[in-house]
C-alpha cells in the first residue's frame, strides 16, 4: 500500500513537473534560484518547478544558495542538450557562448528564458526565427526595466491598442548620474566617479552612459509594440557624456529636467519609425520627469488607452529574479494548458523588419546653447538663420557672460533635425558665433 | 474548385471565429464595438472575434456604432444561453440583472469578461465557484484601474512574488476632488458641486466620495495579491467628505499630500490582511503623491521585486475598451492554445475567505488637529494621555487662533489605531479641548 502511493506520487510528480536547466549563477541566476526554492506565499505553480541543472563556470566558487548534489555542472553545452530540461535560462548575459547557447537549445527543443537584452536586440531575428521553426517560447520579460512587467502587457493587453509611442527610462545608471547632477549641482565627471565608486556604474561605464544598453532596449520595446524587428545598427544612440551642469541649470530654470529617454515612435500605421536614445529636456509635469535615481519608467501611449506608465526596479537580483521566473511561470502554465498548440500571446508574431527613419527625419523641438562674441546685433543673425531653414523659436534666454562671450539659449518649436543641423552649421559659420556647446532634444 | 475553396474559408472561419455577445452599449460598450470594429494596426487575433450579439434596452435609440442587422437585440436570456455564443461580454452595470446574466452565461458554458467591480466584489464567491465548476473563465482587467493592465500583471507575472502591499489610487472622481482642493485652496464643497457640473462627478456621488467604489477596487486587488477572497462588509471605507481644506494646507506645509488611498496588506504570511479605503496624508516624495487629477494608481511591493507601480487612466470609454478588449484578446489565445484545459493563469486559484483585522487592530501614523481654549497649559496634557496609551508623538504644530480658540496639529509615530481612539476619547473629554475637528491617518 505504501509502496504504491510512493509510487503515484513518483508518477504525479514526473508528469506535472517542469525541469528548469539554469545556465549561469551570477547576481541574477543566484536570486532566481532564491526565489525558486523558497515558494511559500508565491503562486502554488511554482512548487511544480525542479531545478534540474544548473550550469556554472567553476564547481568550487562558494556560493550563496545550496543545490542538490548532481544539480551544478560545468557543462553547459550538455545541459541545452539534456532530454530531461524542459526549459533553459540563460542568465549568463554577453553575447557568446549566449546565443550559441539558446540557439542549440531550440533545436533541442527547450523553451528559453532569458534576461540577456543584448542577445535579444542583436540576434532576435535568428532566435525568434529558429524558435517558431522548432514550436518553442522565447520570454524576455527580464531583458527590459528589470523587476517592471513591461513585456508581457506589450504583447498581451495593451496590444489590442495602436501604440503611437513608447518612451522609457531604460538605464539605471545614467537616471541616477542625472538625478544627482540634478539635485547636486554636480559636474558629470564627479558624479560617474562617485557612481564608480559605490556601484552604481560599472568601471568600464560605456554601455551605459553612452546609451547603448538603453539603446538595445528599446529596439526590443520597439519590436514589441510595433510588430516588427528592428536592424540594431538603426538606432540612433546619444549618450550623457556631453550634459553639463550647465545646462541642467537652464533647464531647470526653463521648466525641464534632463532625462536619457529611449523613444519608439510611429505617427501613422504606414510611416517609418523612429527609435531613439539621447538625452531629453523633459517638462517638469511630464511623469517622467519625477523618476529619479536607479529606477526605471516606461510610458505607453496608444489608442484608445491614451498614457499608461510601468515604474519599479529597473534591476538588482531581486527585481530581475521576480521577472525572469514569471516568465518560467507563464510557461509552466501555458505548457499545462497545451503542449500541443501553442498559445499566440507568448510566441513571436512578427517576421519582418520595420523601417526605421533617419533621424534627419526626426521632428522634435530643440534646446541649444551658443556662446557668442558680438552680443548686440547676434540675436538678430540667429533669427535670420533660423528663419532661412524654417526653425521658429518658442524662448529665447541671454543669460550670462563668460569672460568676453555673451550665452544665449533657445528652444525651438517643433523642426525637422535636418534642417535645424543645417541653420546650426551656418550659424556656426558666422563670425560672431563662438561656439554651439550645446544641443539637446525637447520632449 | 472555387467551391471547394470557399467552403475551406468558411470552415476555417467557424473553426477560428470567437462568437461575443456583448451585453450593454452605453459608453465602455460603445468604446469596446468601436475598437474591435476597426482592427488595423492592432493585434492580428482581434479579426478572429465576431460581435455575434449585442443586448441593448431599446433597438430604436441612436447609436454611436453601426452594426449589421440582426446583432442588436433586446433579450439578453436569450444571449446569455445561445449555444452560439462563446463570451459574454457584460458591460450593463449594477448588480442586476448583471449578477443573474453573468451566471447563467456560466452555467450555459460561455466564458465572461466584465467590467462590474460591484458585481465582482460582492459576488464574486458565487461567479468564480460556479466558473470553476463549469470549466470557464470569467476576466475582470476593466474592474480595478480603467485601461491600467494591473489585474494580469497582479495573477501573473507578480504573483512569484510575496506581496506585502497593494496601495493603490484607484477612484478618479475623488483624486480629481483633492487635486483641486490642493491647487487651489478650495473646500470639498465648491469643488464637488464644480466637479458635478463639469462631468466629473455623478449627481449622487456617495460611491465615491464615501469611497465605496474604491472599497468594491481593493477588495479584487486584495483578493488576487493574496490569494483568498474577500467579505466586502470587512473592508474599511471612510471617504472625503470631512477633509478641510486647512488640513490639507497644513499637511502641506509637513510635507504631505492628502489621497483618497485603497490599502491591503499583509505584514507575514500567516497575518490577518488589512484592507481599507481612507484620506491619506501621503510623503510628498512618495511615487503616489505627484498622481493627480482622474489619473489612477497602483503600487504594489513585495519579496523580492521592491516597489512596482502602474499609472494611467482610471475611467472614460477607450481606456475601459482597451481593458475589456485585452480580457477579450487573452481568451481567444487561450482557447485557440488548449479548449481541454484551463490556463491555471487564467482561473481564478483561490476559495477560501481571506482573514480581516479589524480597523482598531491597524498599525499607522495619525495626523490629529485639536481646537483648545486654554493654549499654555493644553500640549502637557495632550502629551499627558497620550503617553497613557502608548502614543508618541513625531511633530507638533502650534499654529493659528481660531477666535479664543487655538489649533494644535500633532502627527504620531506609528501607534495601534484601537489605543489611539482611546487617547482621543480621554481627551476630547478634557476641560481645555474644545474639539478635535480632524483626524486622518499618514502613509
Amino acid at each position: 500500500m505504501l509502496t504504491l502511493q510512493l509510487l503515484l506520487v513518483t508518477i504525479e510528480a514526473d508528469f506535472v513537473g517542469i525541469k528548469l536547466g539554469i545556465l549561469g549563477l551570477g547576481t541574477v541566476g543566484t536570486g532566481t534560484v532564491q526565489l525558486l526554492s523558497d515558494t511559500t506565499g508565491r503562486h502554488p505553480l511554482l512548487e511544480e518547478i525542479e531545478i534540474y541543472r544548473l550550469g556554472v563556470r567553476s564547481l568550487t566558487k562558494l556560493r550563496e544558495v545550496s543545490l542538490p548534489e548532481g544539480v551544478l555542472t560545468t557543462d553547459l553545452e550538455a545541459i541545452v542538450s539534456d532530454p530531461q530540461v524542459d526549459i533553459v535560462v540563460e542568465l549568463l548575459g554577453g553575447l557568446e557562448p549566449a546565443r550559441s547557447l539558446i540557439l542549440k537549445a531550440i533545436a533541442a527543443g527547450k523553451h528559453i528564458v532569458t534576461a540577456n537584452k543584448a542577445v535579444i536586440s542583436r540576434f532576435g531575428d535568428e532566435i525568434f526565427t529558429a524558435a517558431n521553426q522548432a514550436g518553442v517560447y522565447v520570454m524576455i520579460e527580464a531583458a527590459v526595466g528589470g523587476g517592471i512587467p513591461v513585456i508581457q502587457p506589450l504583447k498581451q493587453s495593451l496590444s489590442v491598442n495602436r501604440i503611437h509611442t513608447v518612451t522609457g527610462i531604460v538605464n539605471g545608471t545614467t537616471n541616477y548620474i542625472l538625478t544627482r547632477m540634478q539635485t547636486e549641482g554636480s559636474s558629470f565627471d564627479d558624479v560617474l566617479a562617485d557612481a564608480q565608486r559605490l556601484g552604481y556604474a560599472e568601471a568600464d561605464p560605456t554601455a551605459d552612459v553612452d546609451g547603448l544598453d538603453a539603446g538595445d532596449k528599446i529596439a526590443i520595446l520597439a519590436s514589441l509594440a510595433f510588430g516588427g524587428r528592428i536592424h540594431l545598427e538603426q538606432v540612433y544612440c546619444e549618450g550623457i557624456r556631453q550634459v553639463s551642469k550647465t545646462d541642467i541649470a537652464y533647464a531647470e530654470k526653463l521648466g525641464f529636467v534632463i532625462k536619457l529617454l529611449a523613444i519608439a515612435q510611429r505617427h501613422t500605421i504606414s510611416a517609418p519609425l523612429s527609435v531613439r536614445v539621447h538625452p531629453t529636456l523633459v517638462p517638469k509635469a511630464h511623469p517622467l520627469a519625477s523618476i529619479n535615481g536607479v529606477y526605471n519608467a516606461i510610458l505607453v501611449e496608444g489608442e484608445p488607452i491614451g498614457q499608461v506608465m510601468f515604474f519599479g526596479p529597473g534591476a538588482g537580483a531581486g527585481a530581475t529574479a521576480s521577472a525572469v521566473s514569471s516568465d518560467i511561470l507563464a510557461l509552466v502554465a501555458a505548457l499545462k494548458a497545451s503542449t500541443a498548440k501553442p498559445n499566440p500571446l507568448l510566441t513571436c508574431r512578427h517576421q519582418d523588419y520595420s523601417q526605421i527613419a533617419p533621424i534627419e527625419e526626426l521632428v522634435t523641438r530643440f534646446y541649444a546653447r551658443f556662446l557668442t562674441k558680438d552680443q548686440p546685433g547676434v540675436i538678430g543673425k540667429l533669427g535670420t538663420c533660423f528663419g532661412k531653414y524654417g526653425v521658429s523659436l518658442e524662448s529665447v534666454v541671454q543669460t550670462g557672460f563668460h569672460g568676453e562671450l555673451a550665452e544665449i539659449v533657445v528652444v525651438t518649436h517643433d523642426v525637422r533635425e535636418g534642417d535645424f543641423r543645417q541653420a546650426l552649421a551656418e550659424i556656426s559659420s558666422l563670425e560672431s558665433i563662438d561656439s554651439i556647446p550645446s544641443l539637446l532634444r525637447v520632449l
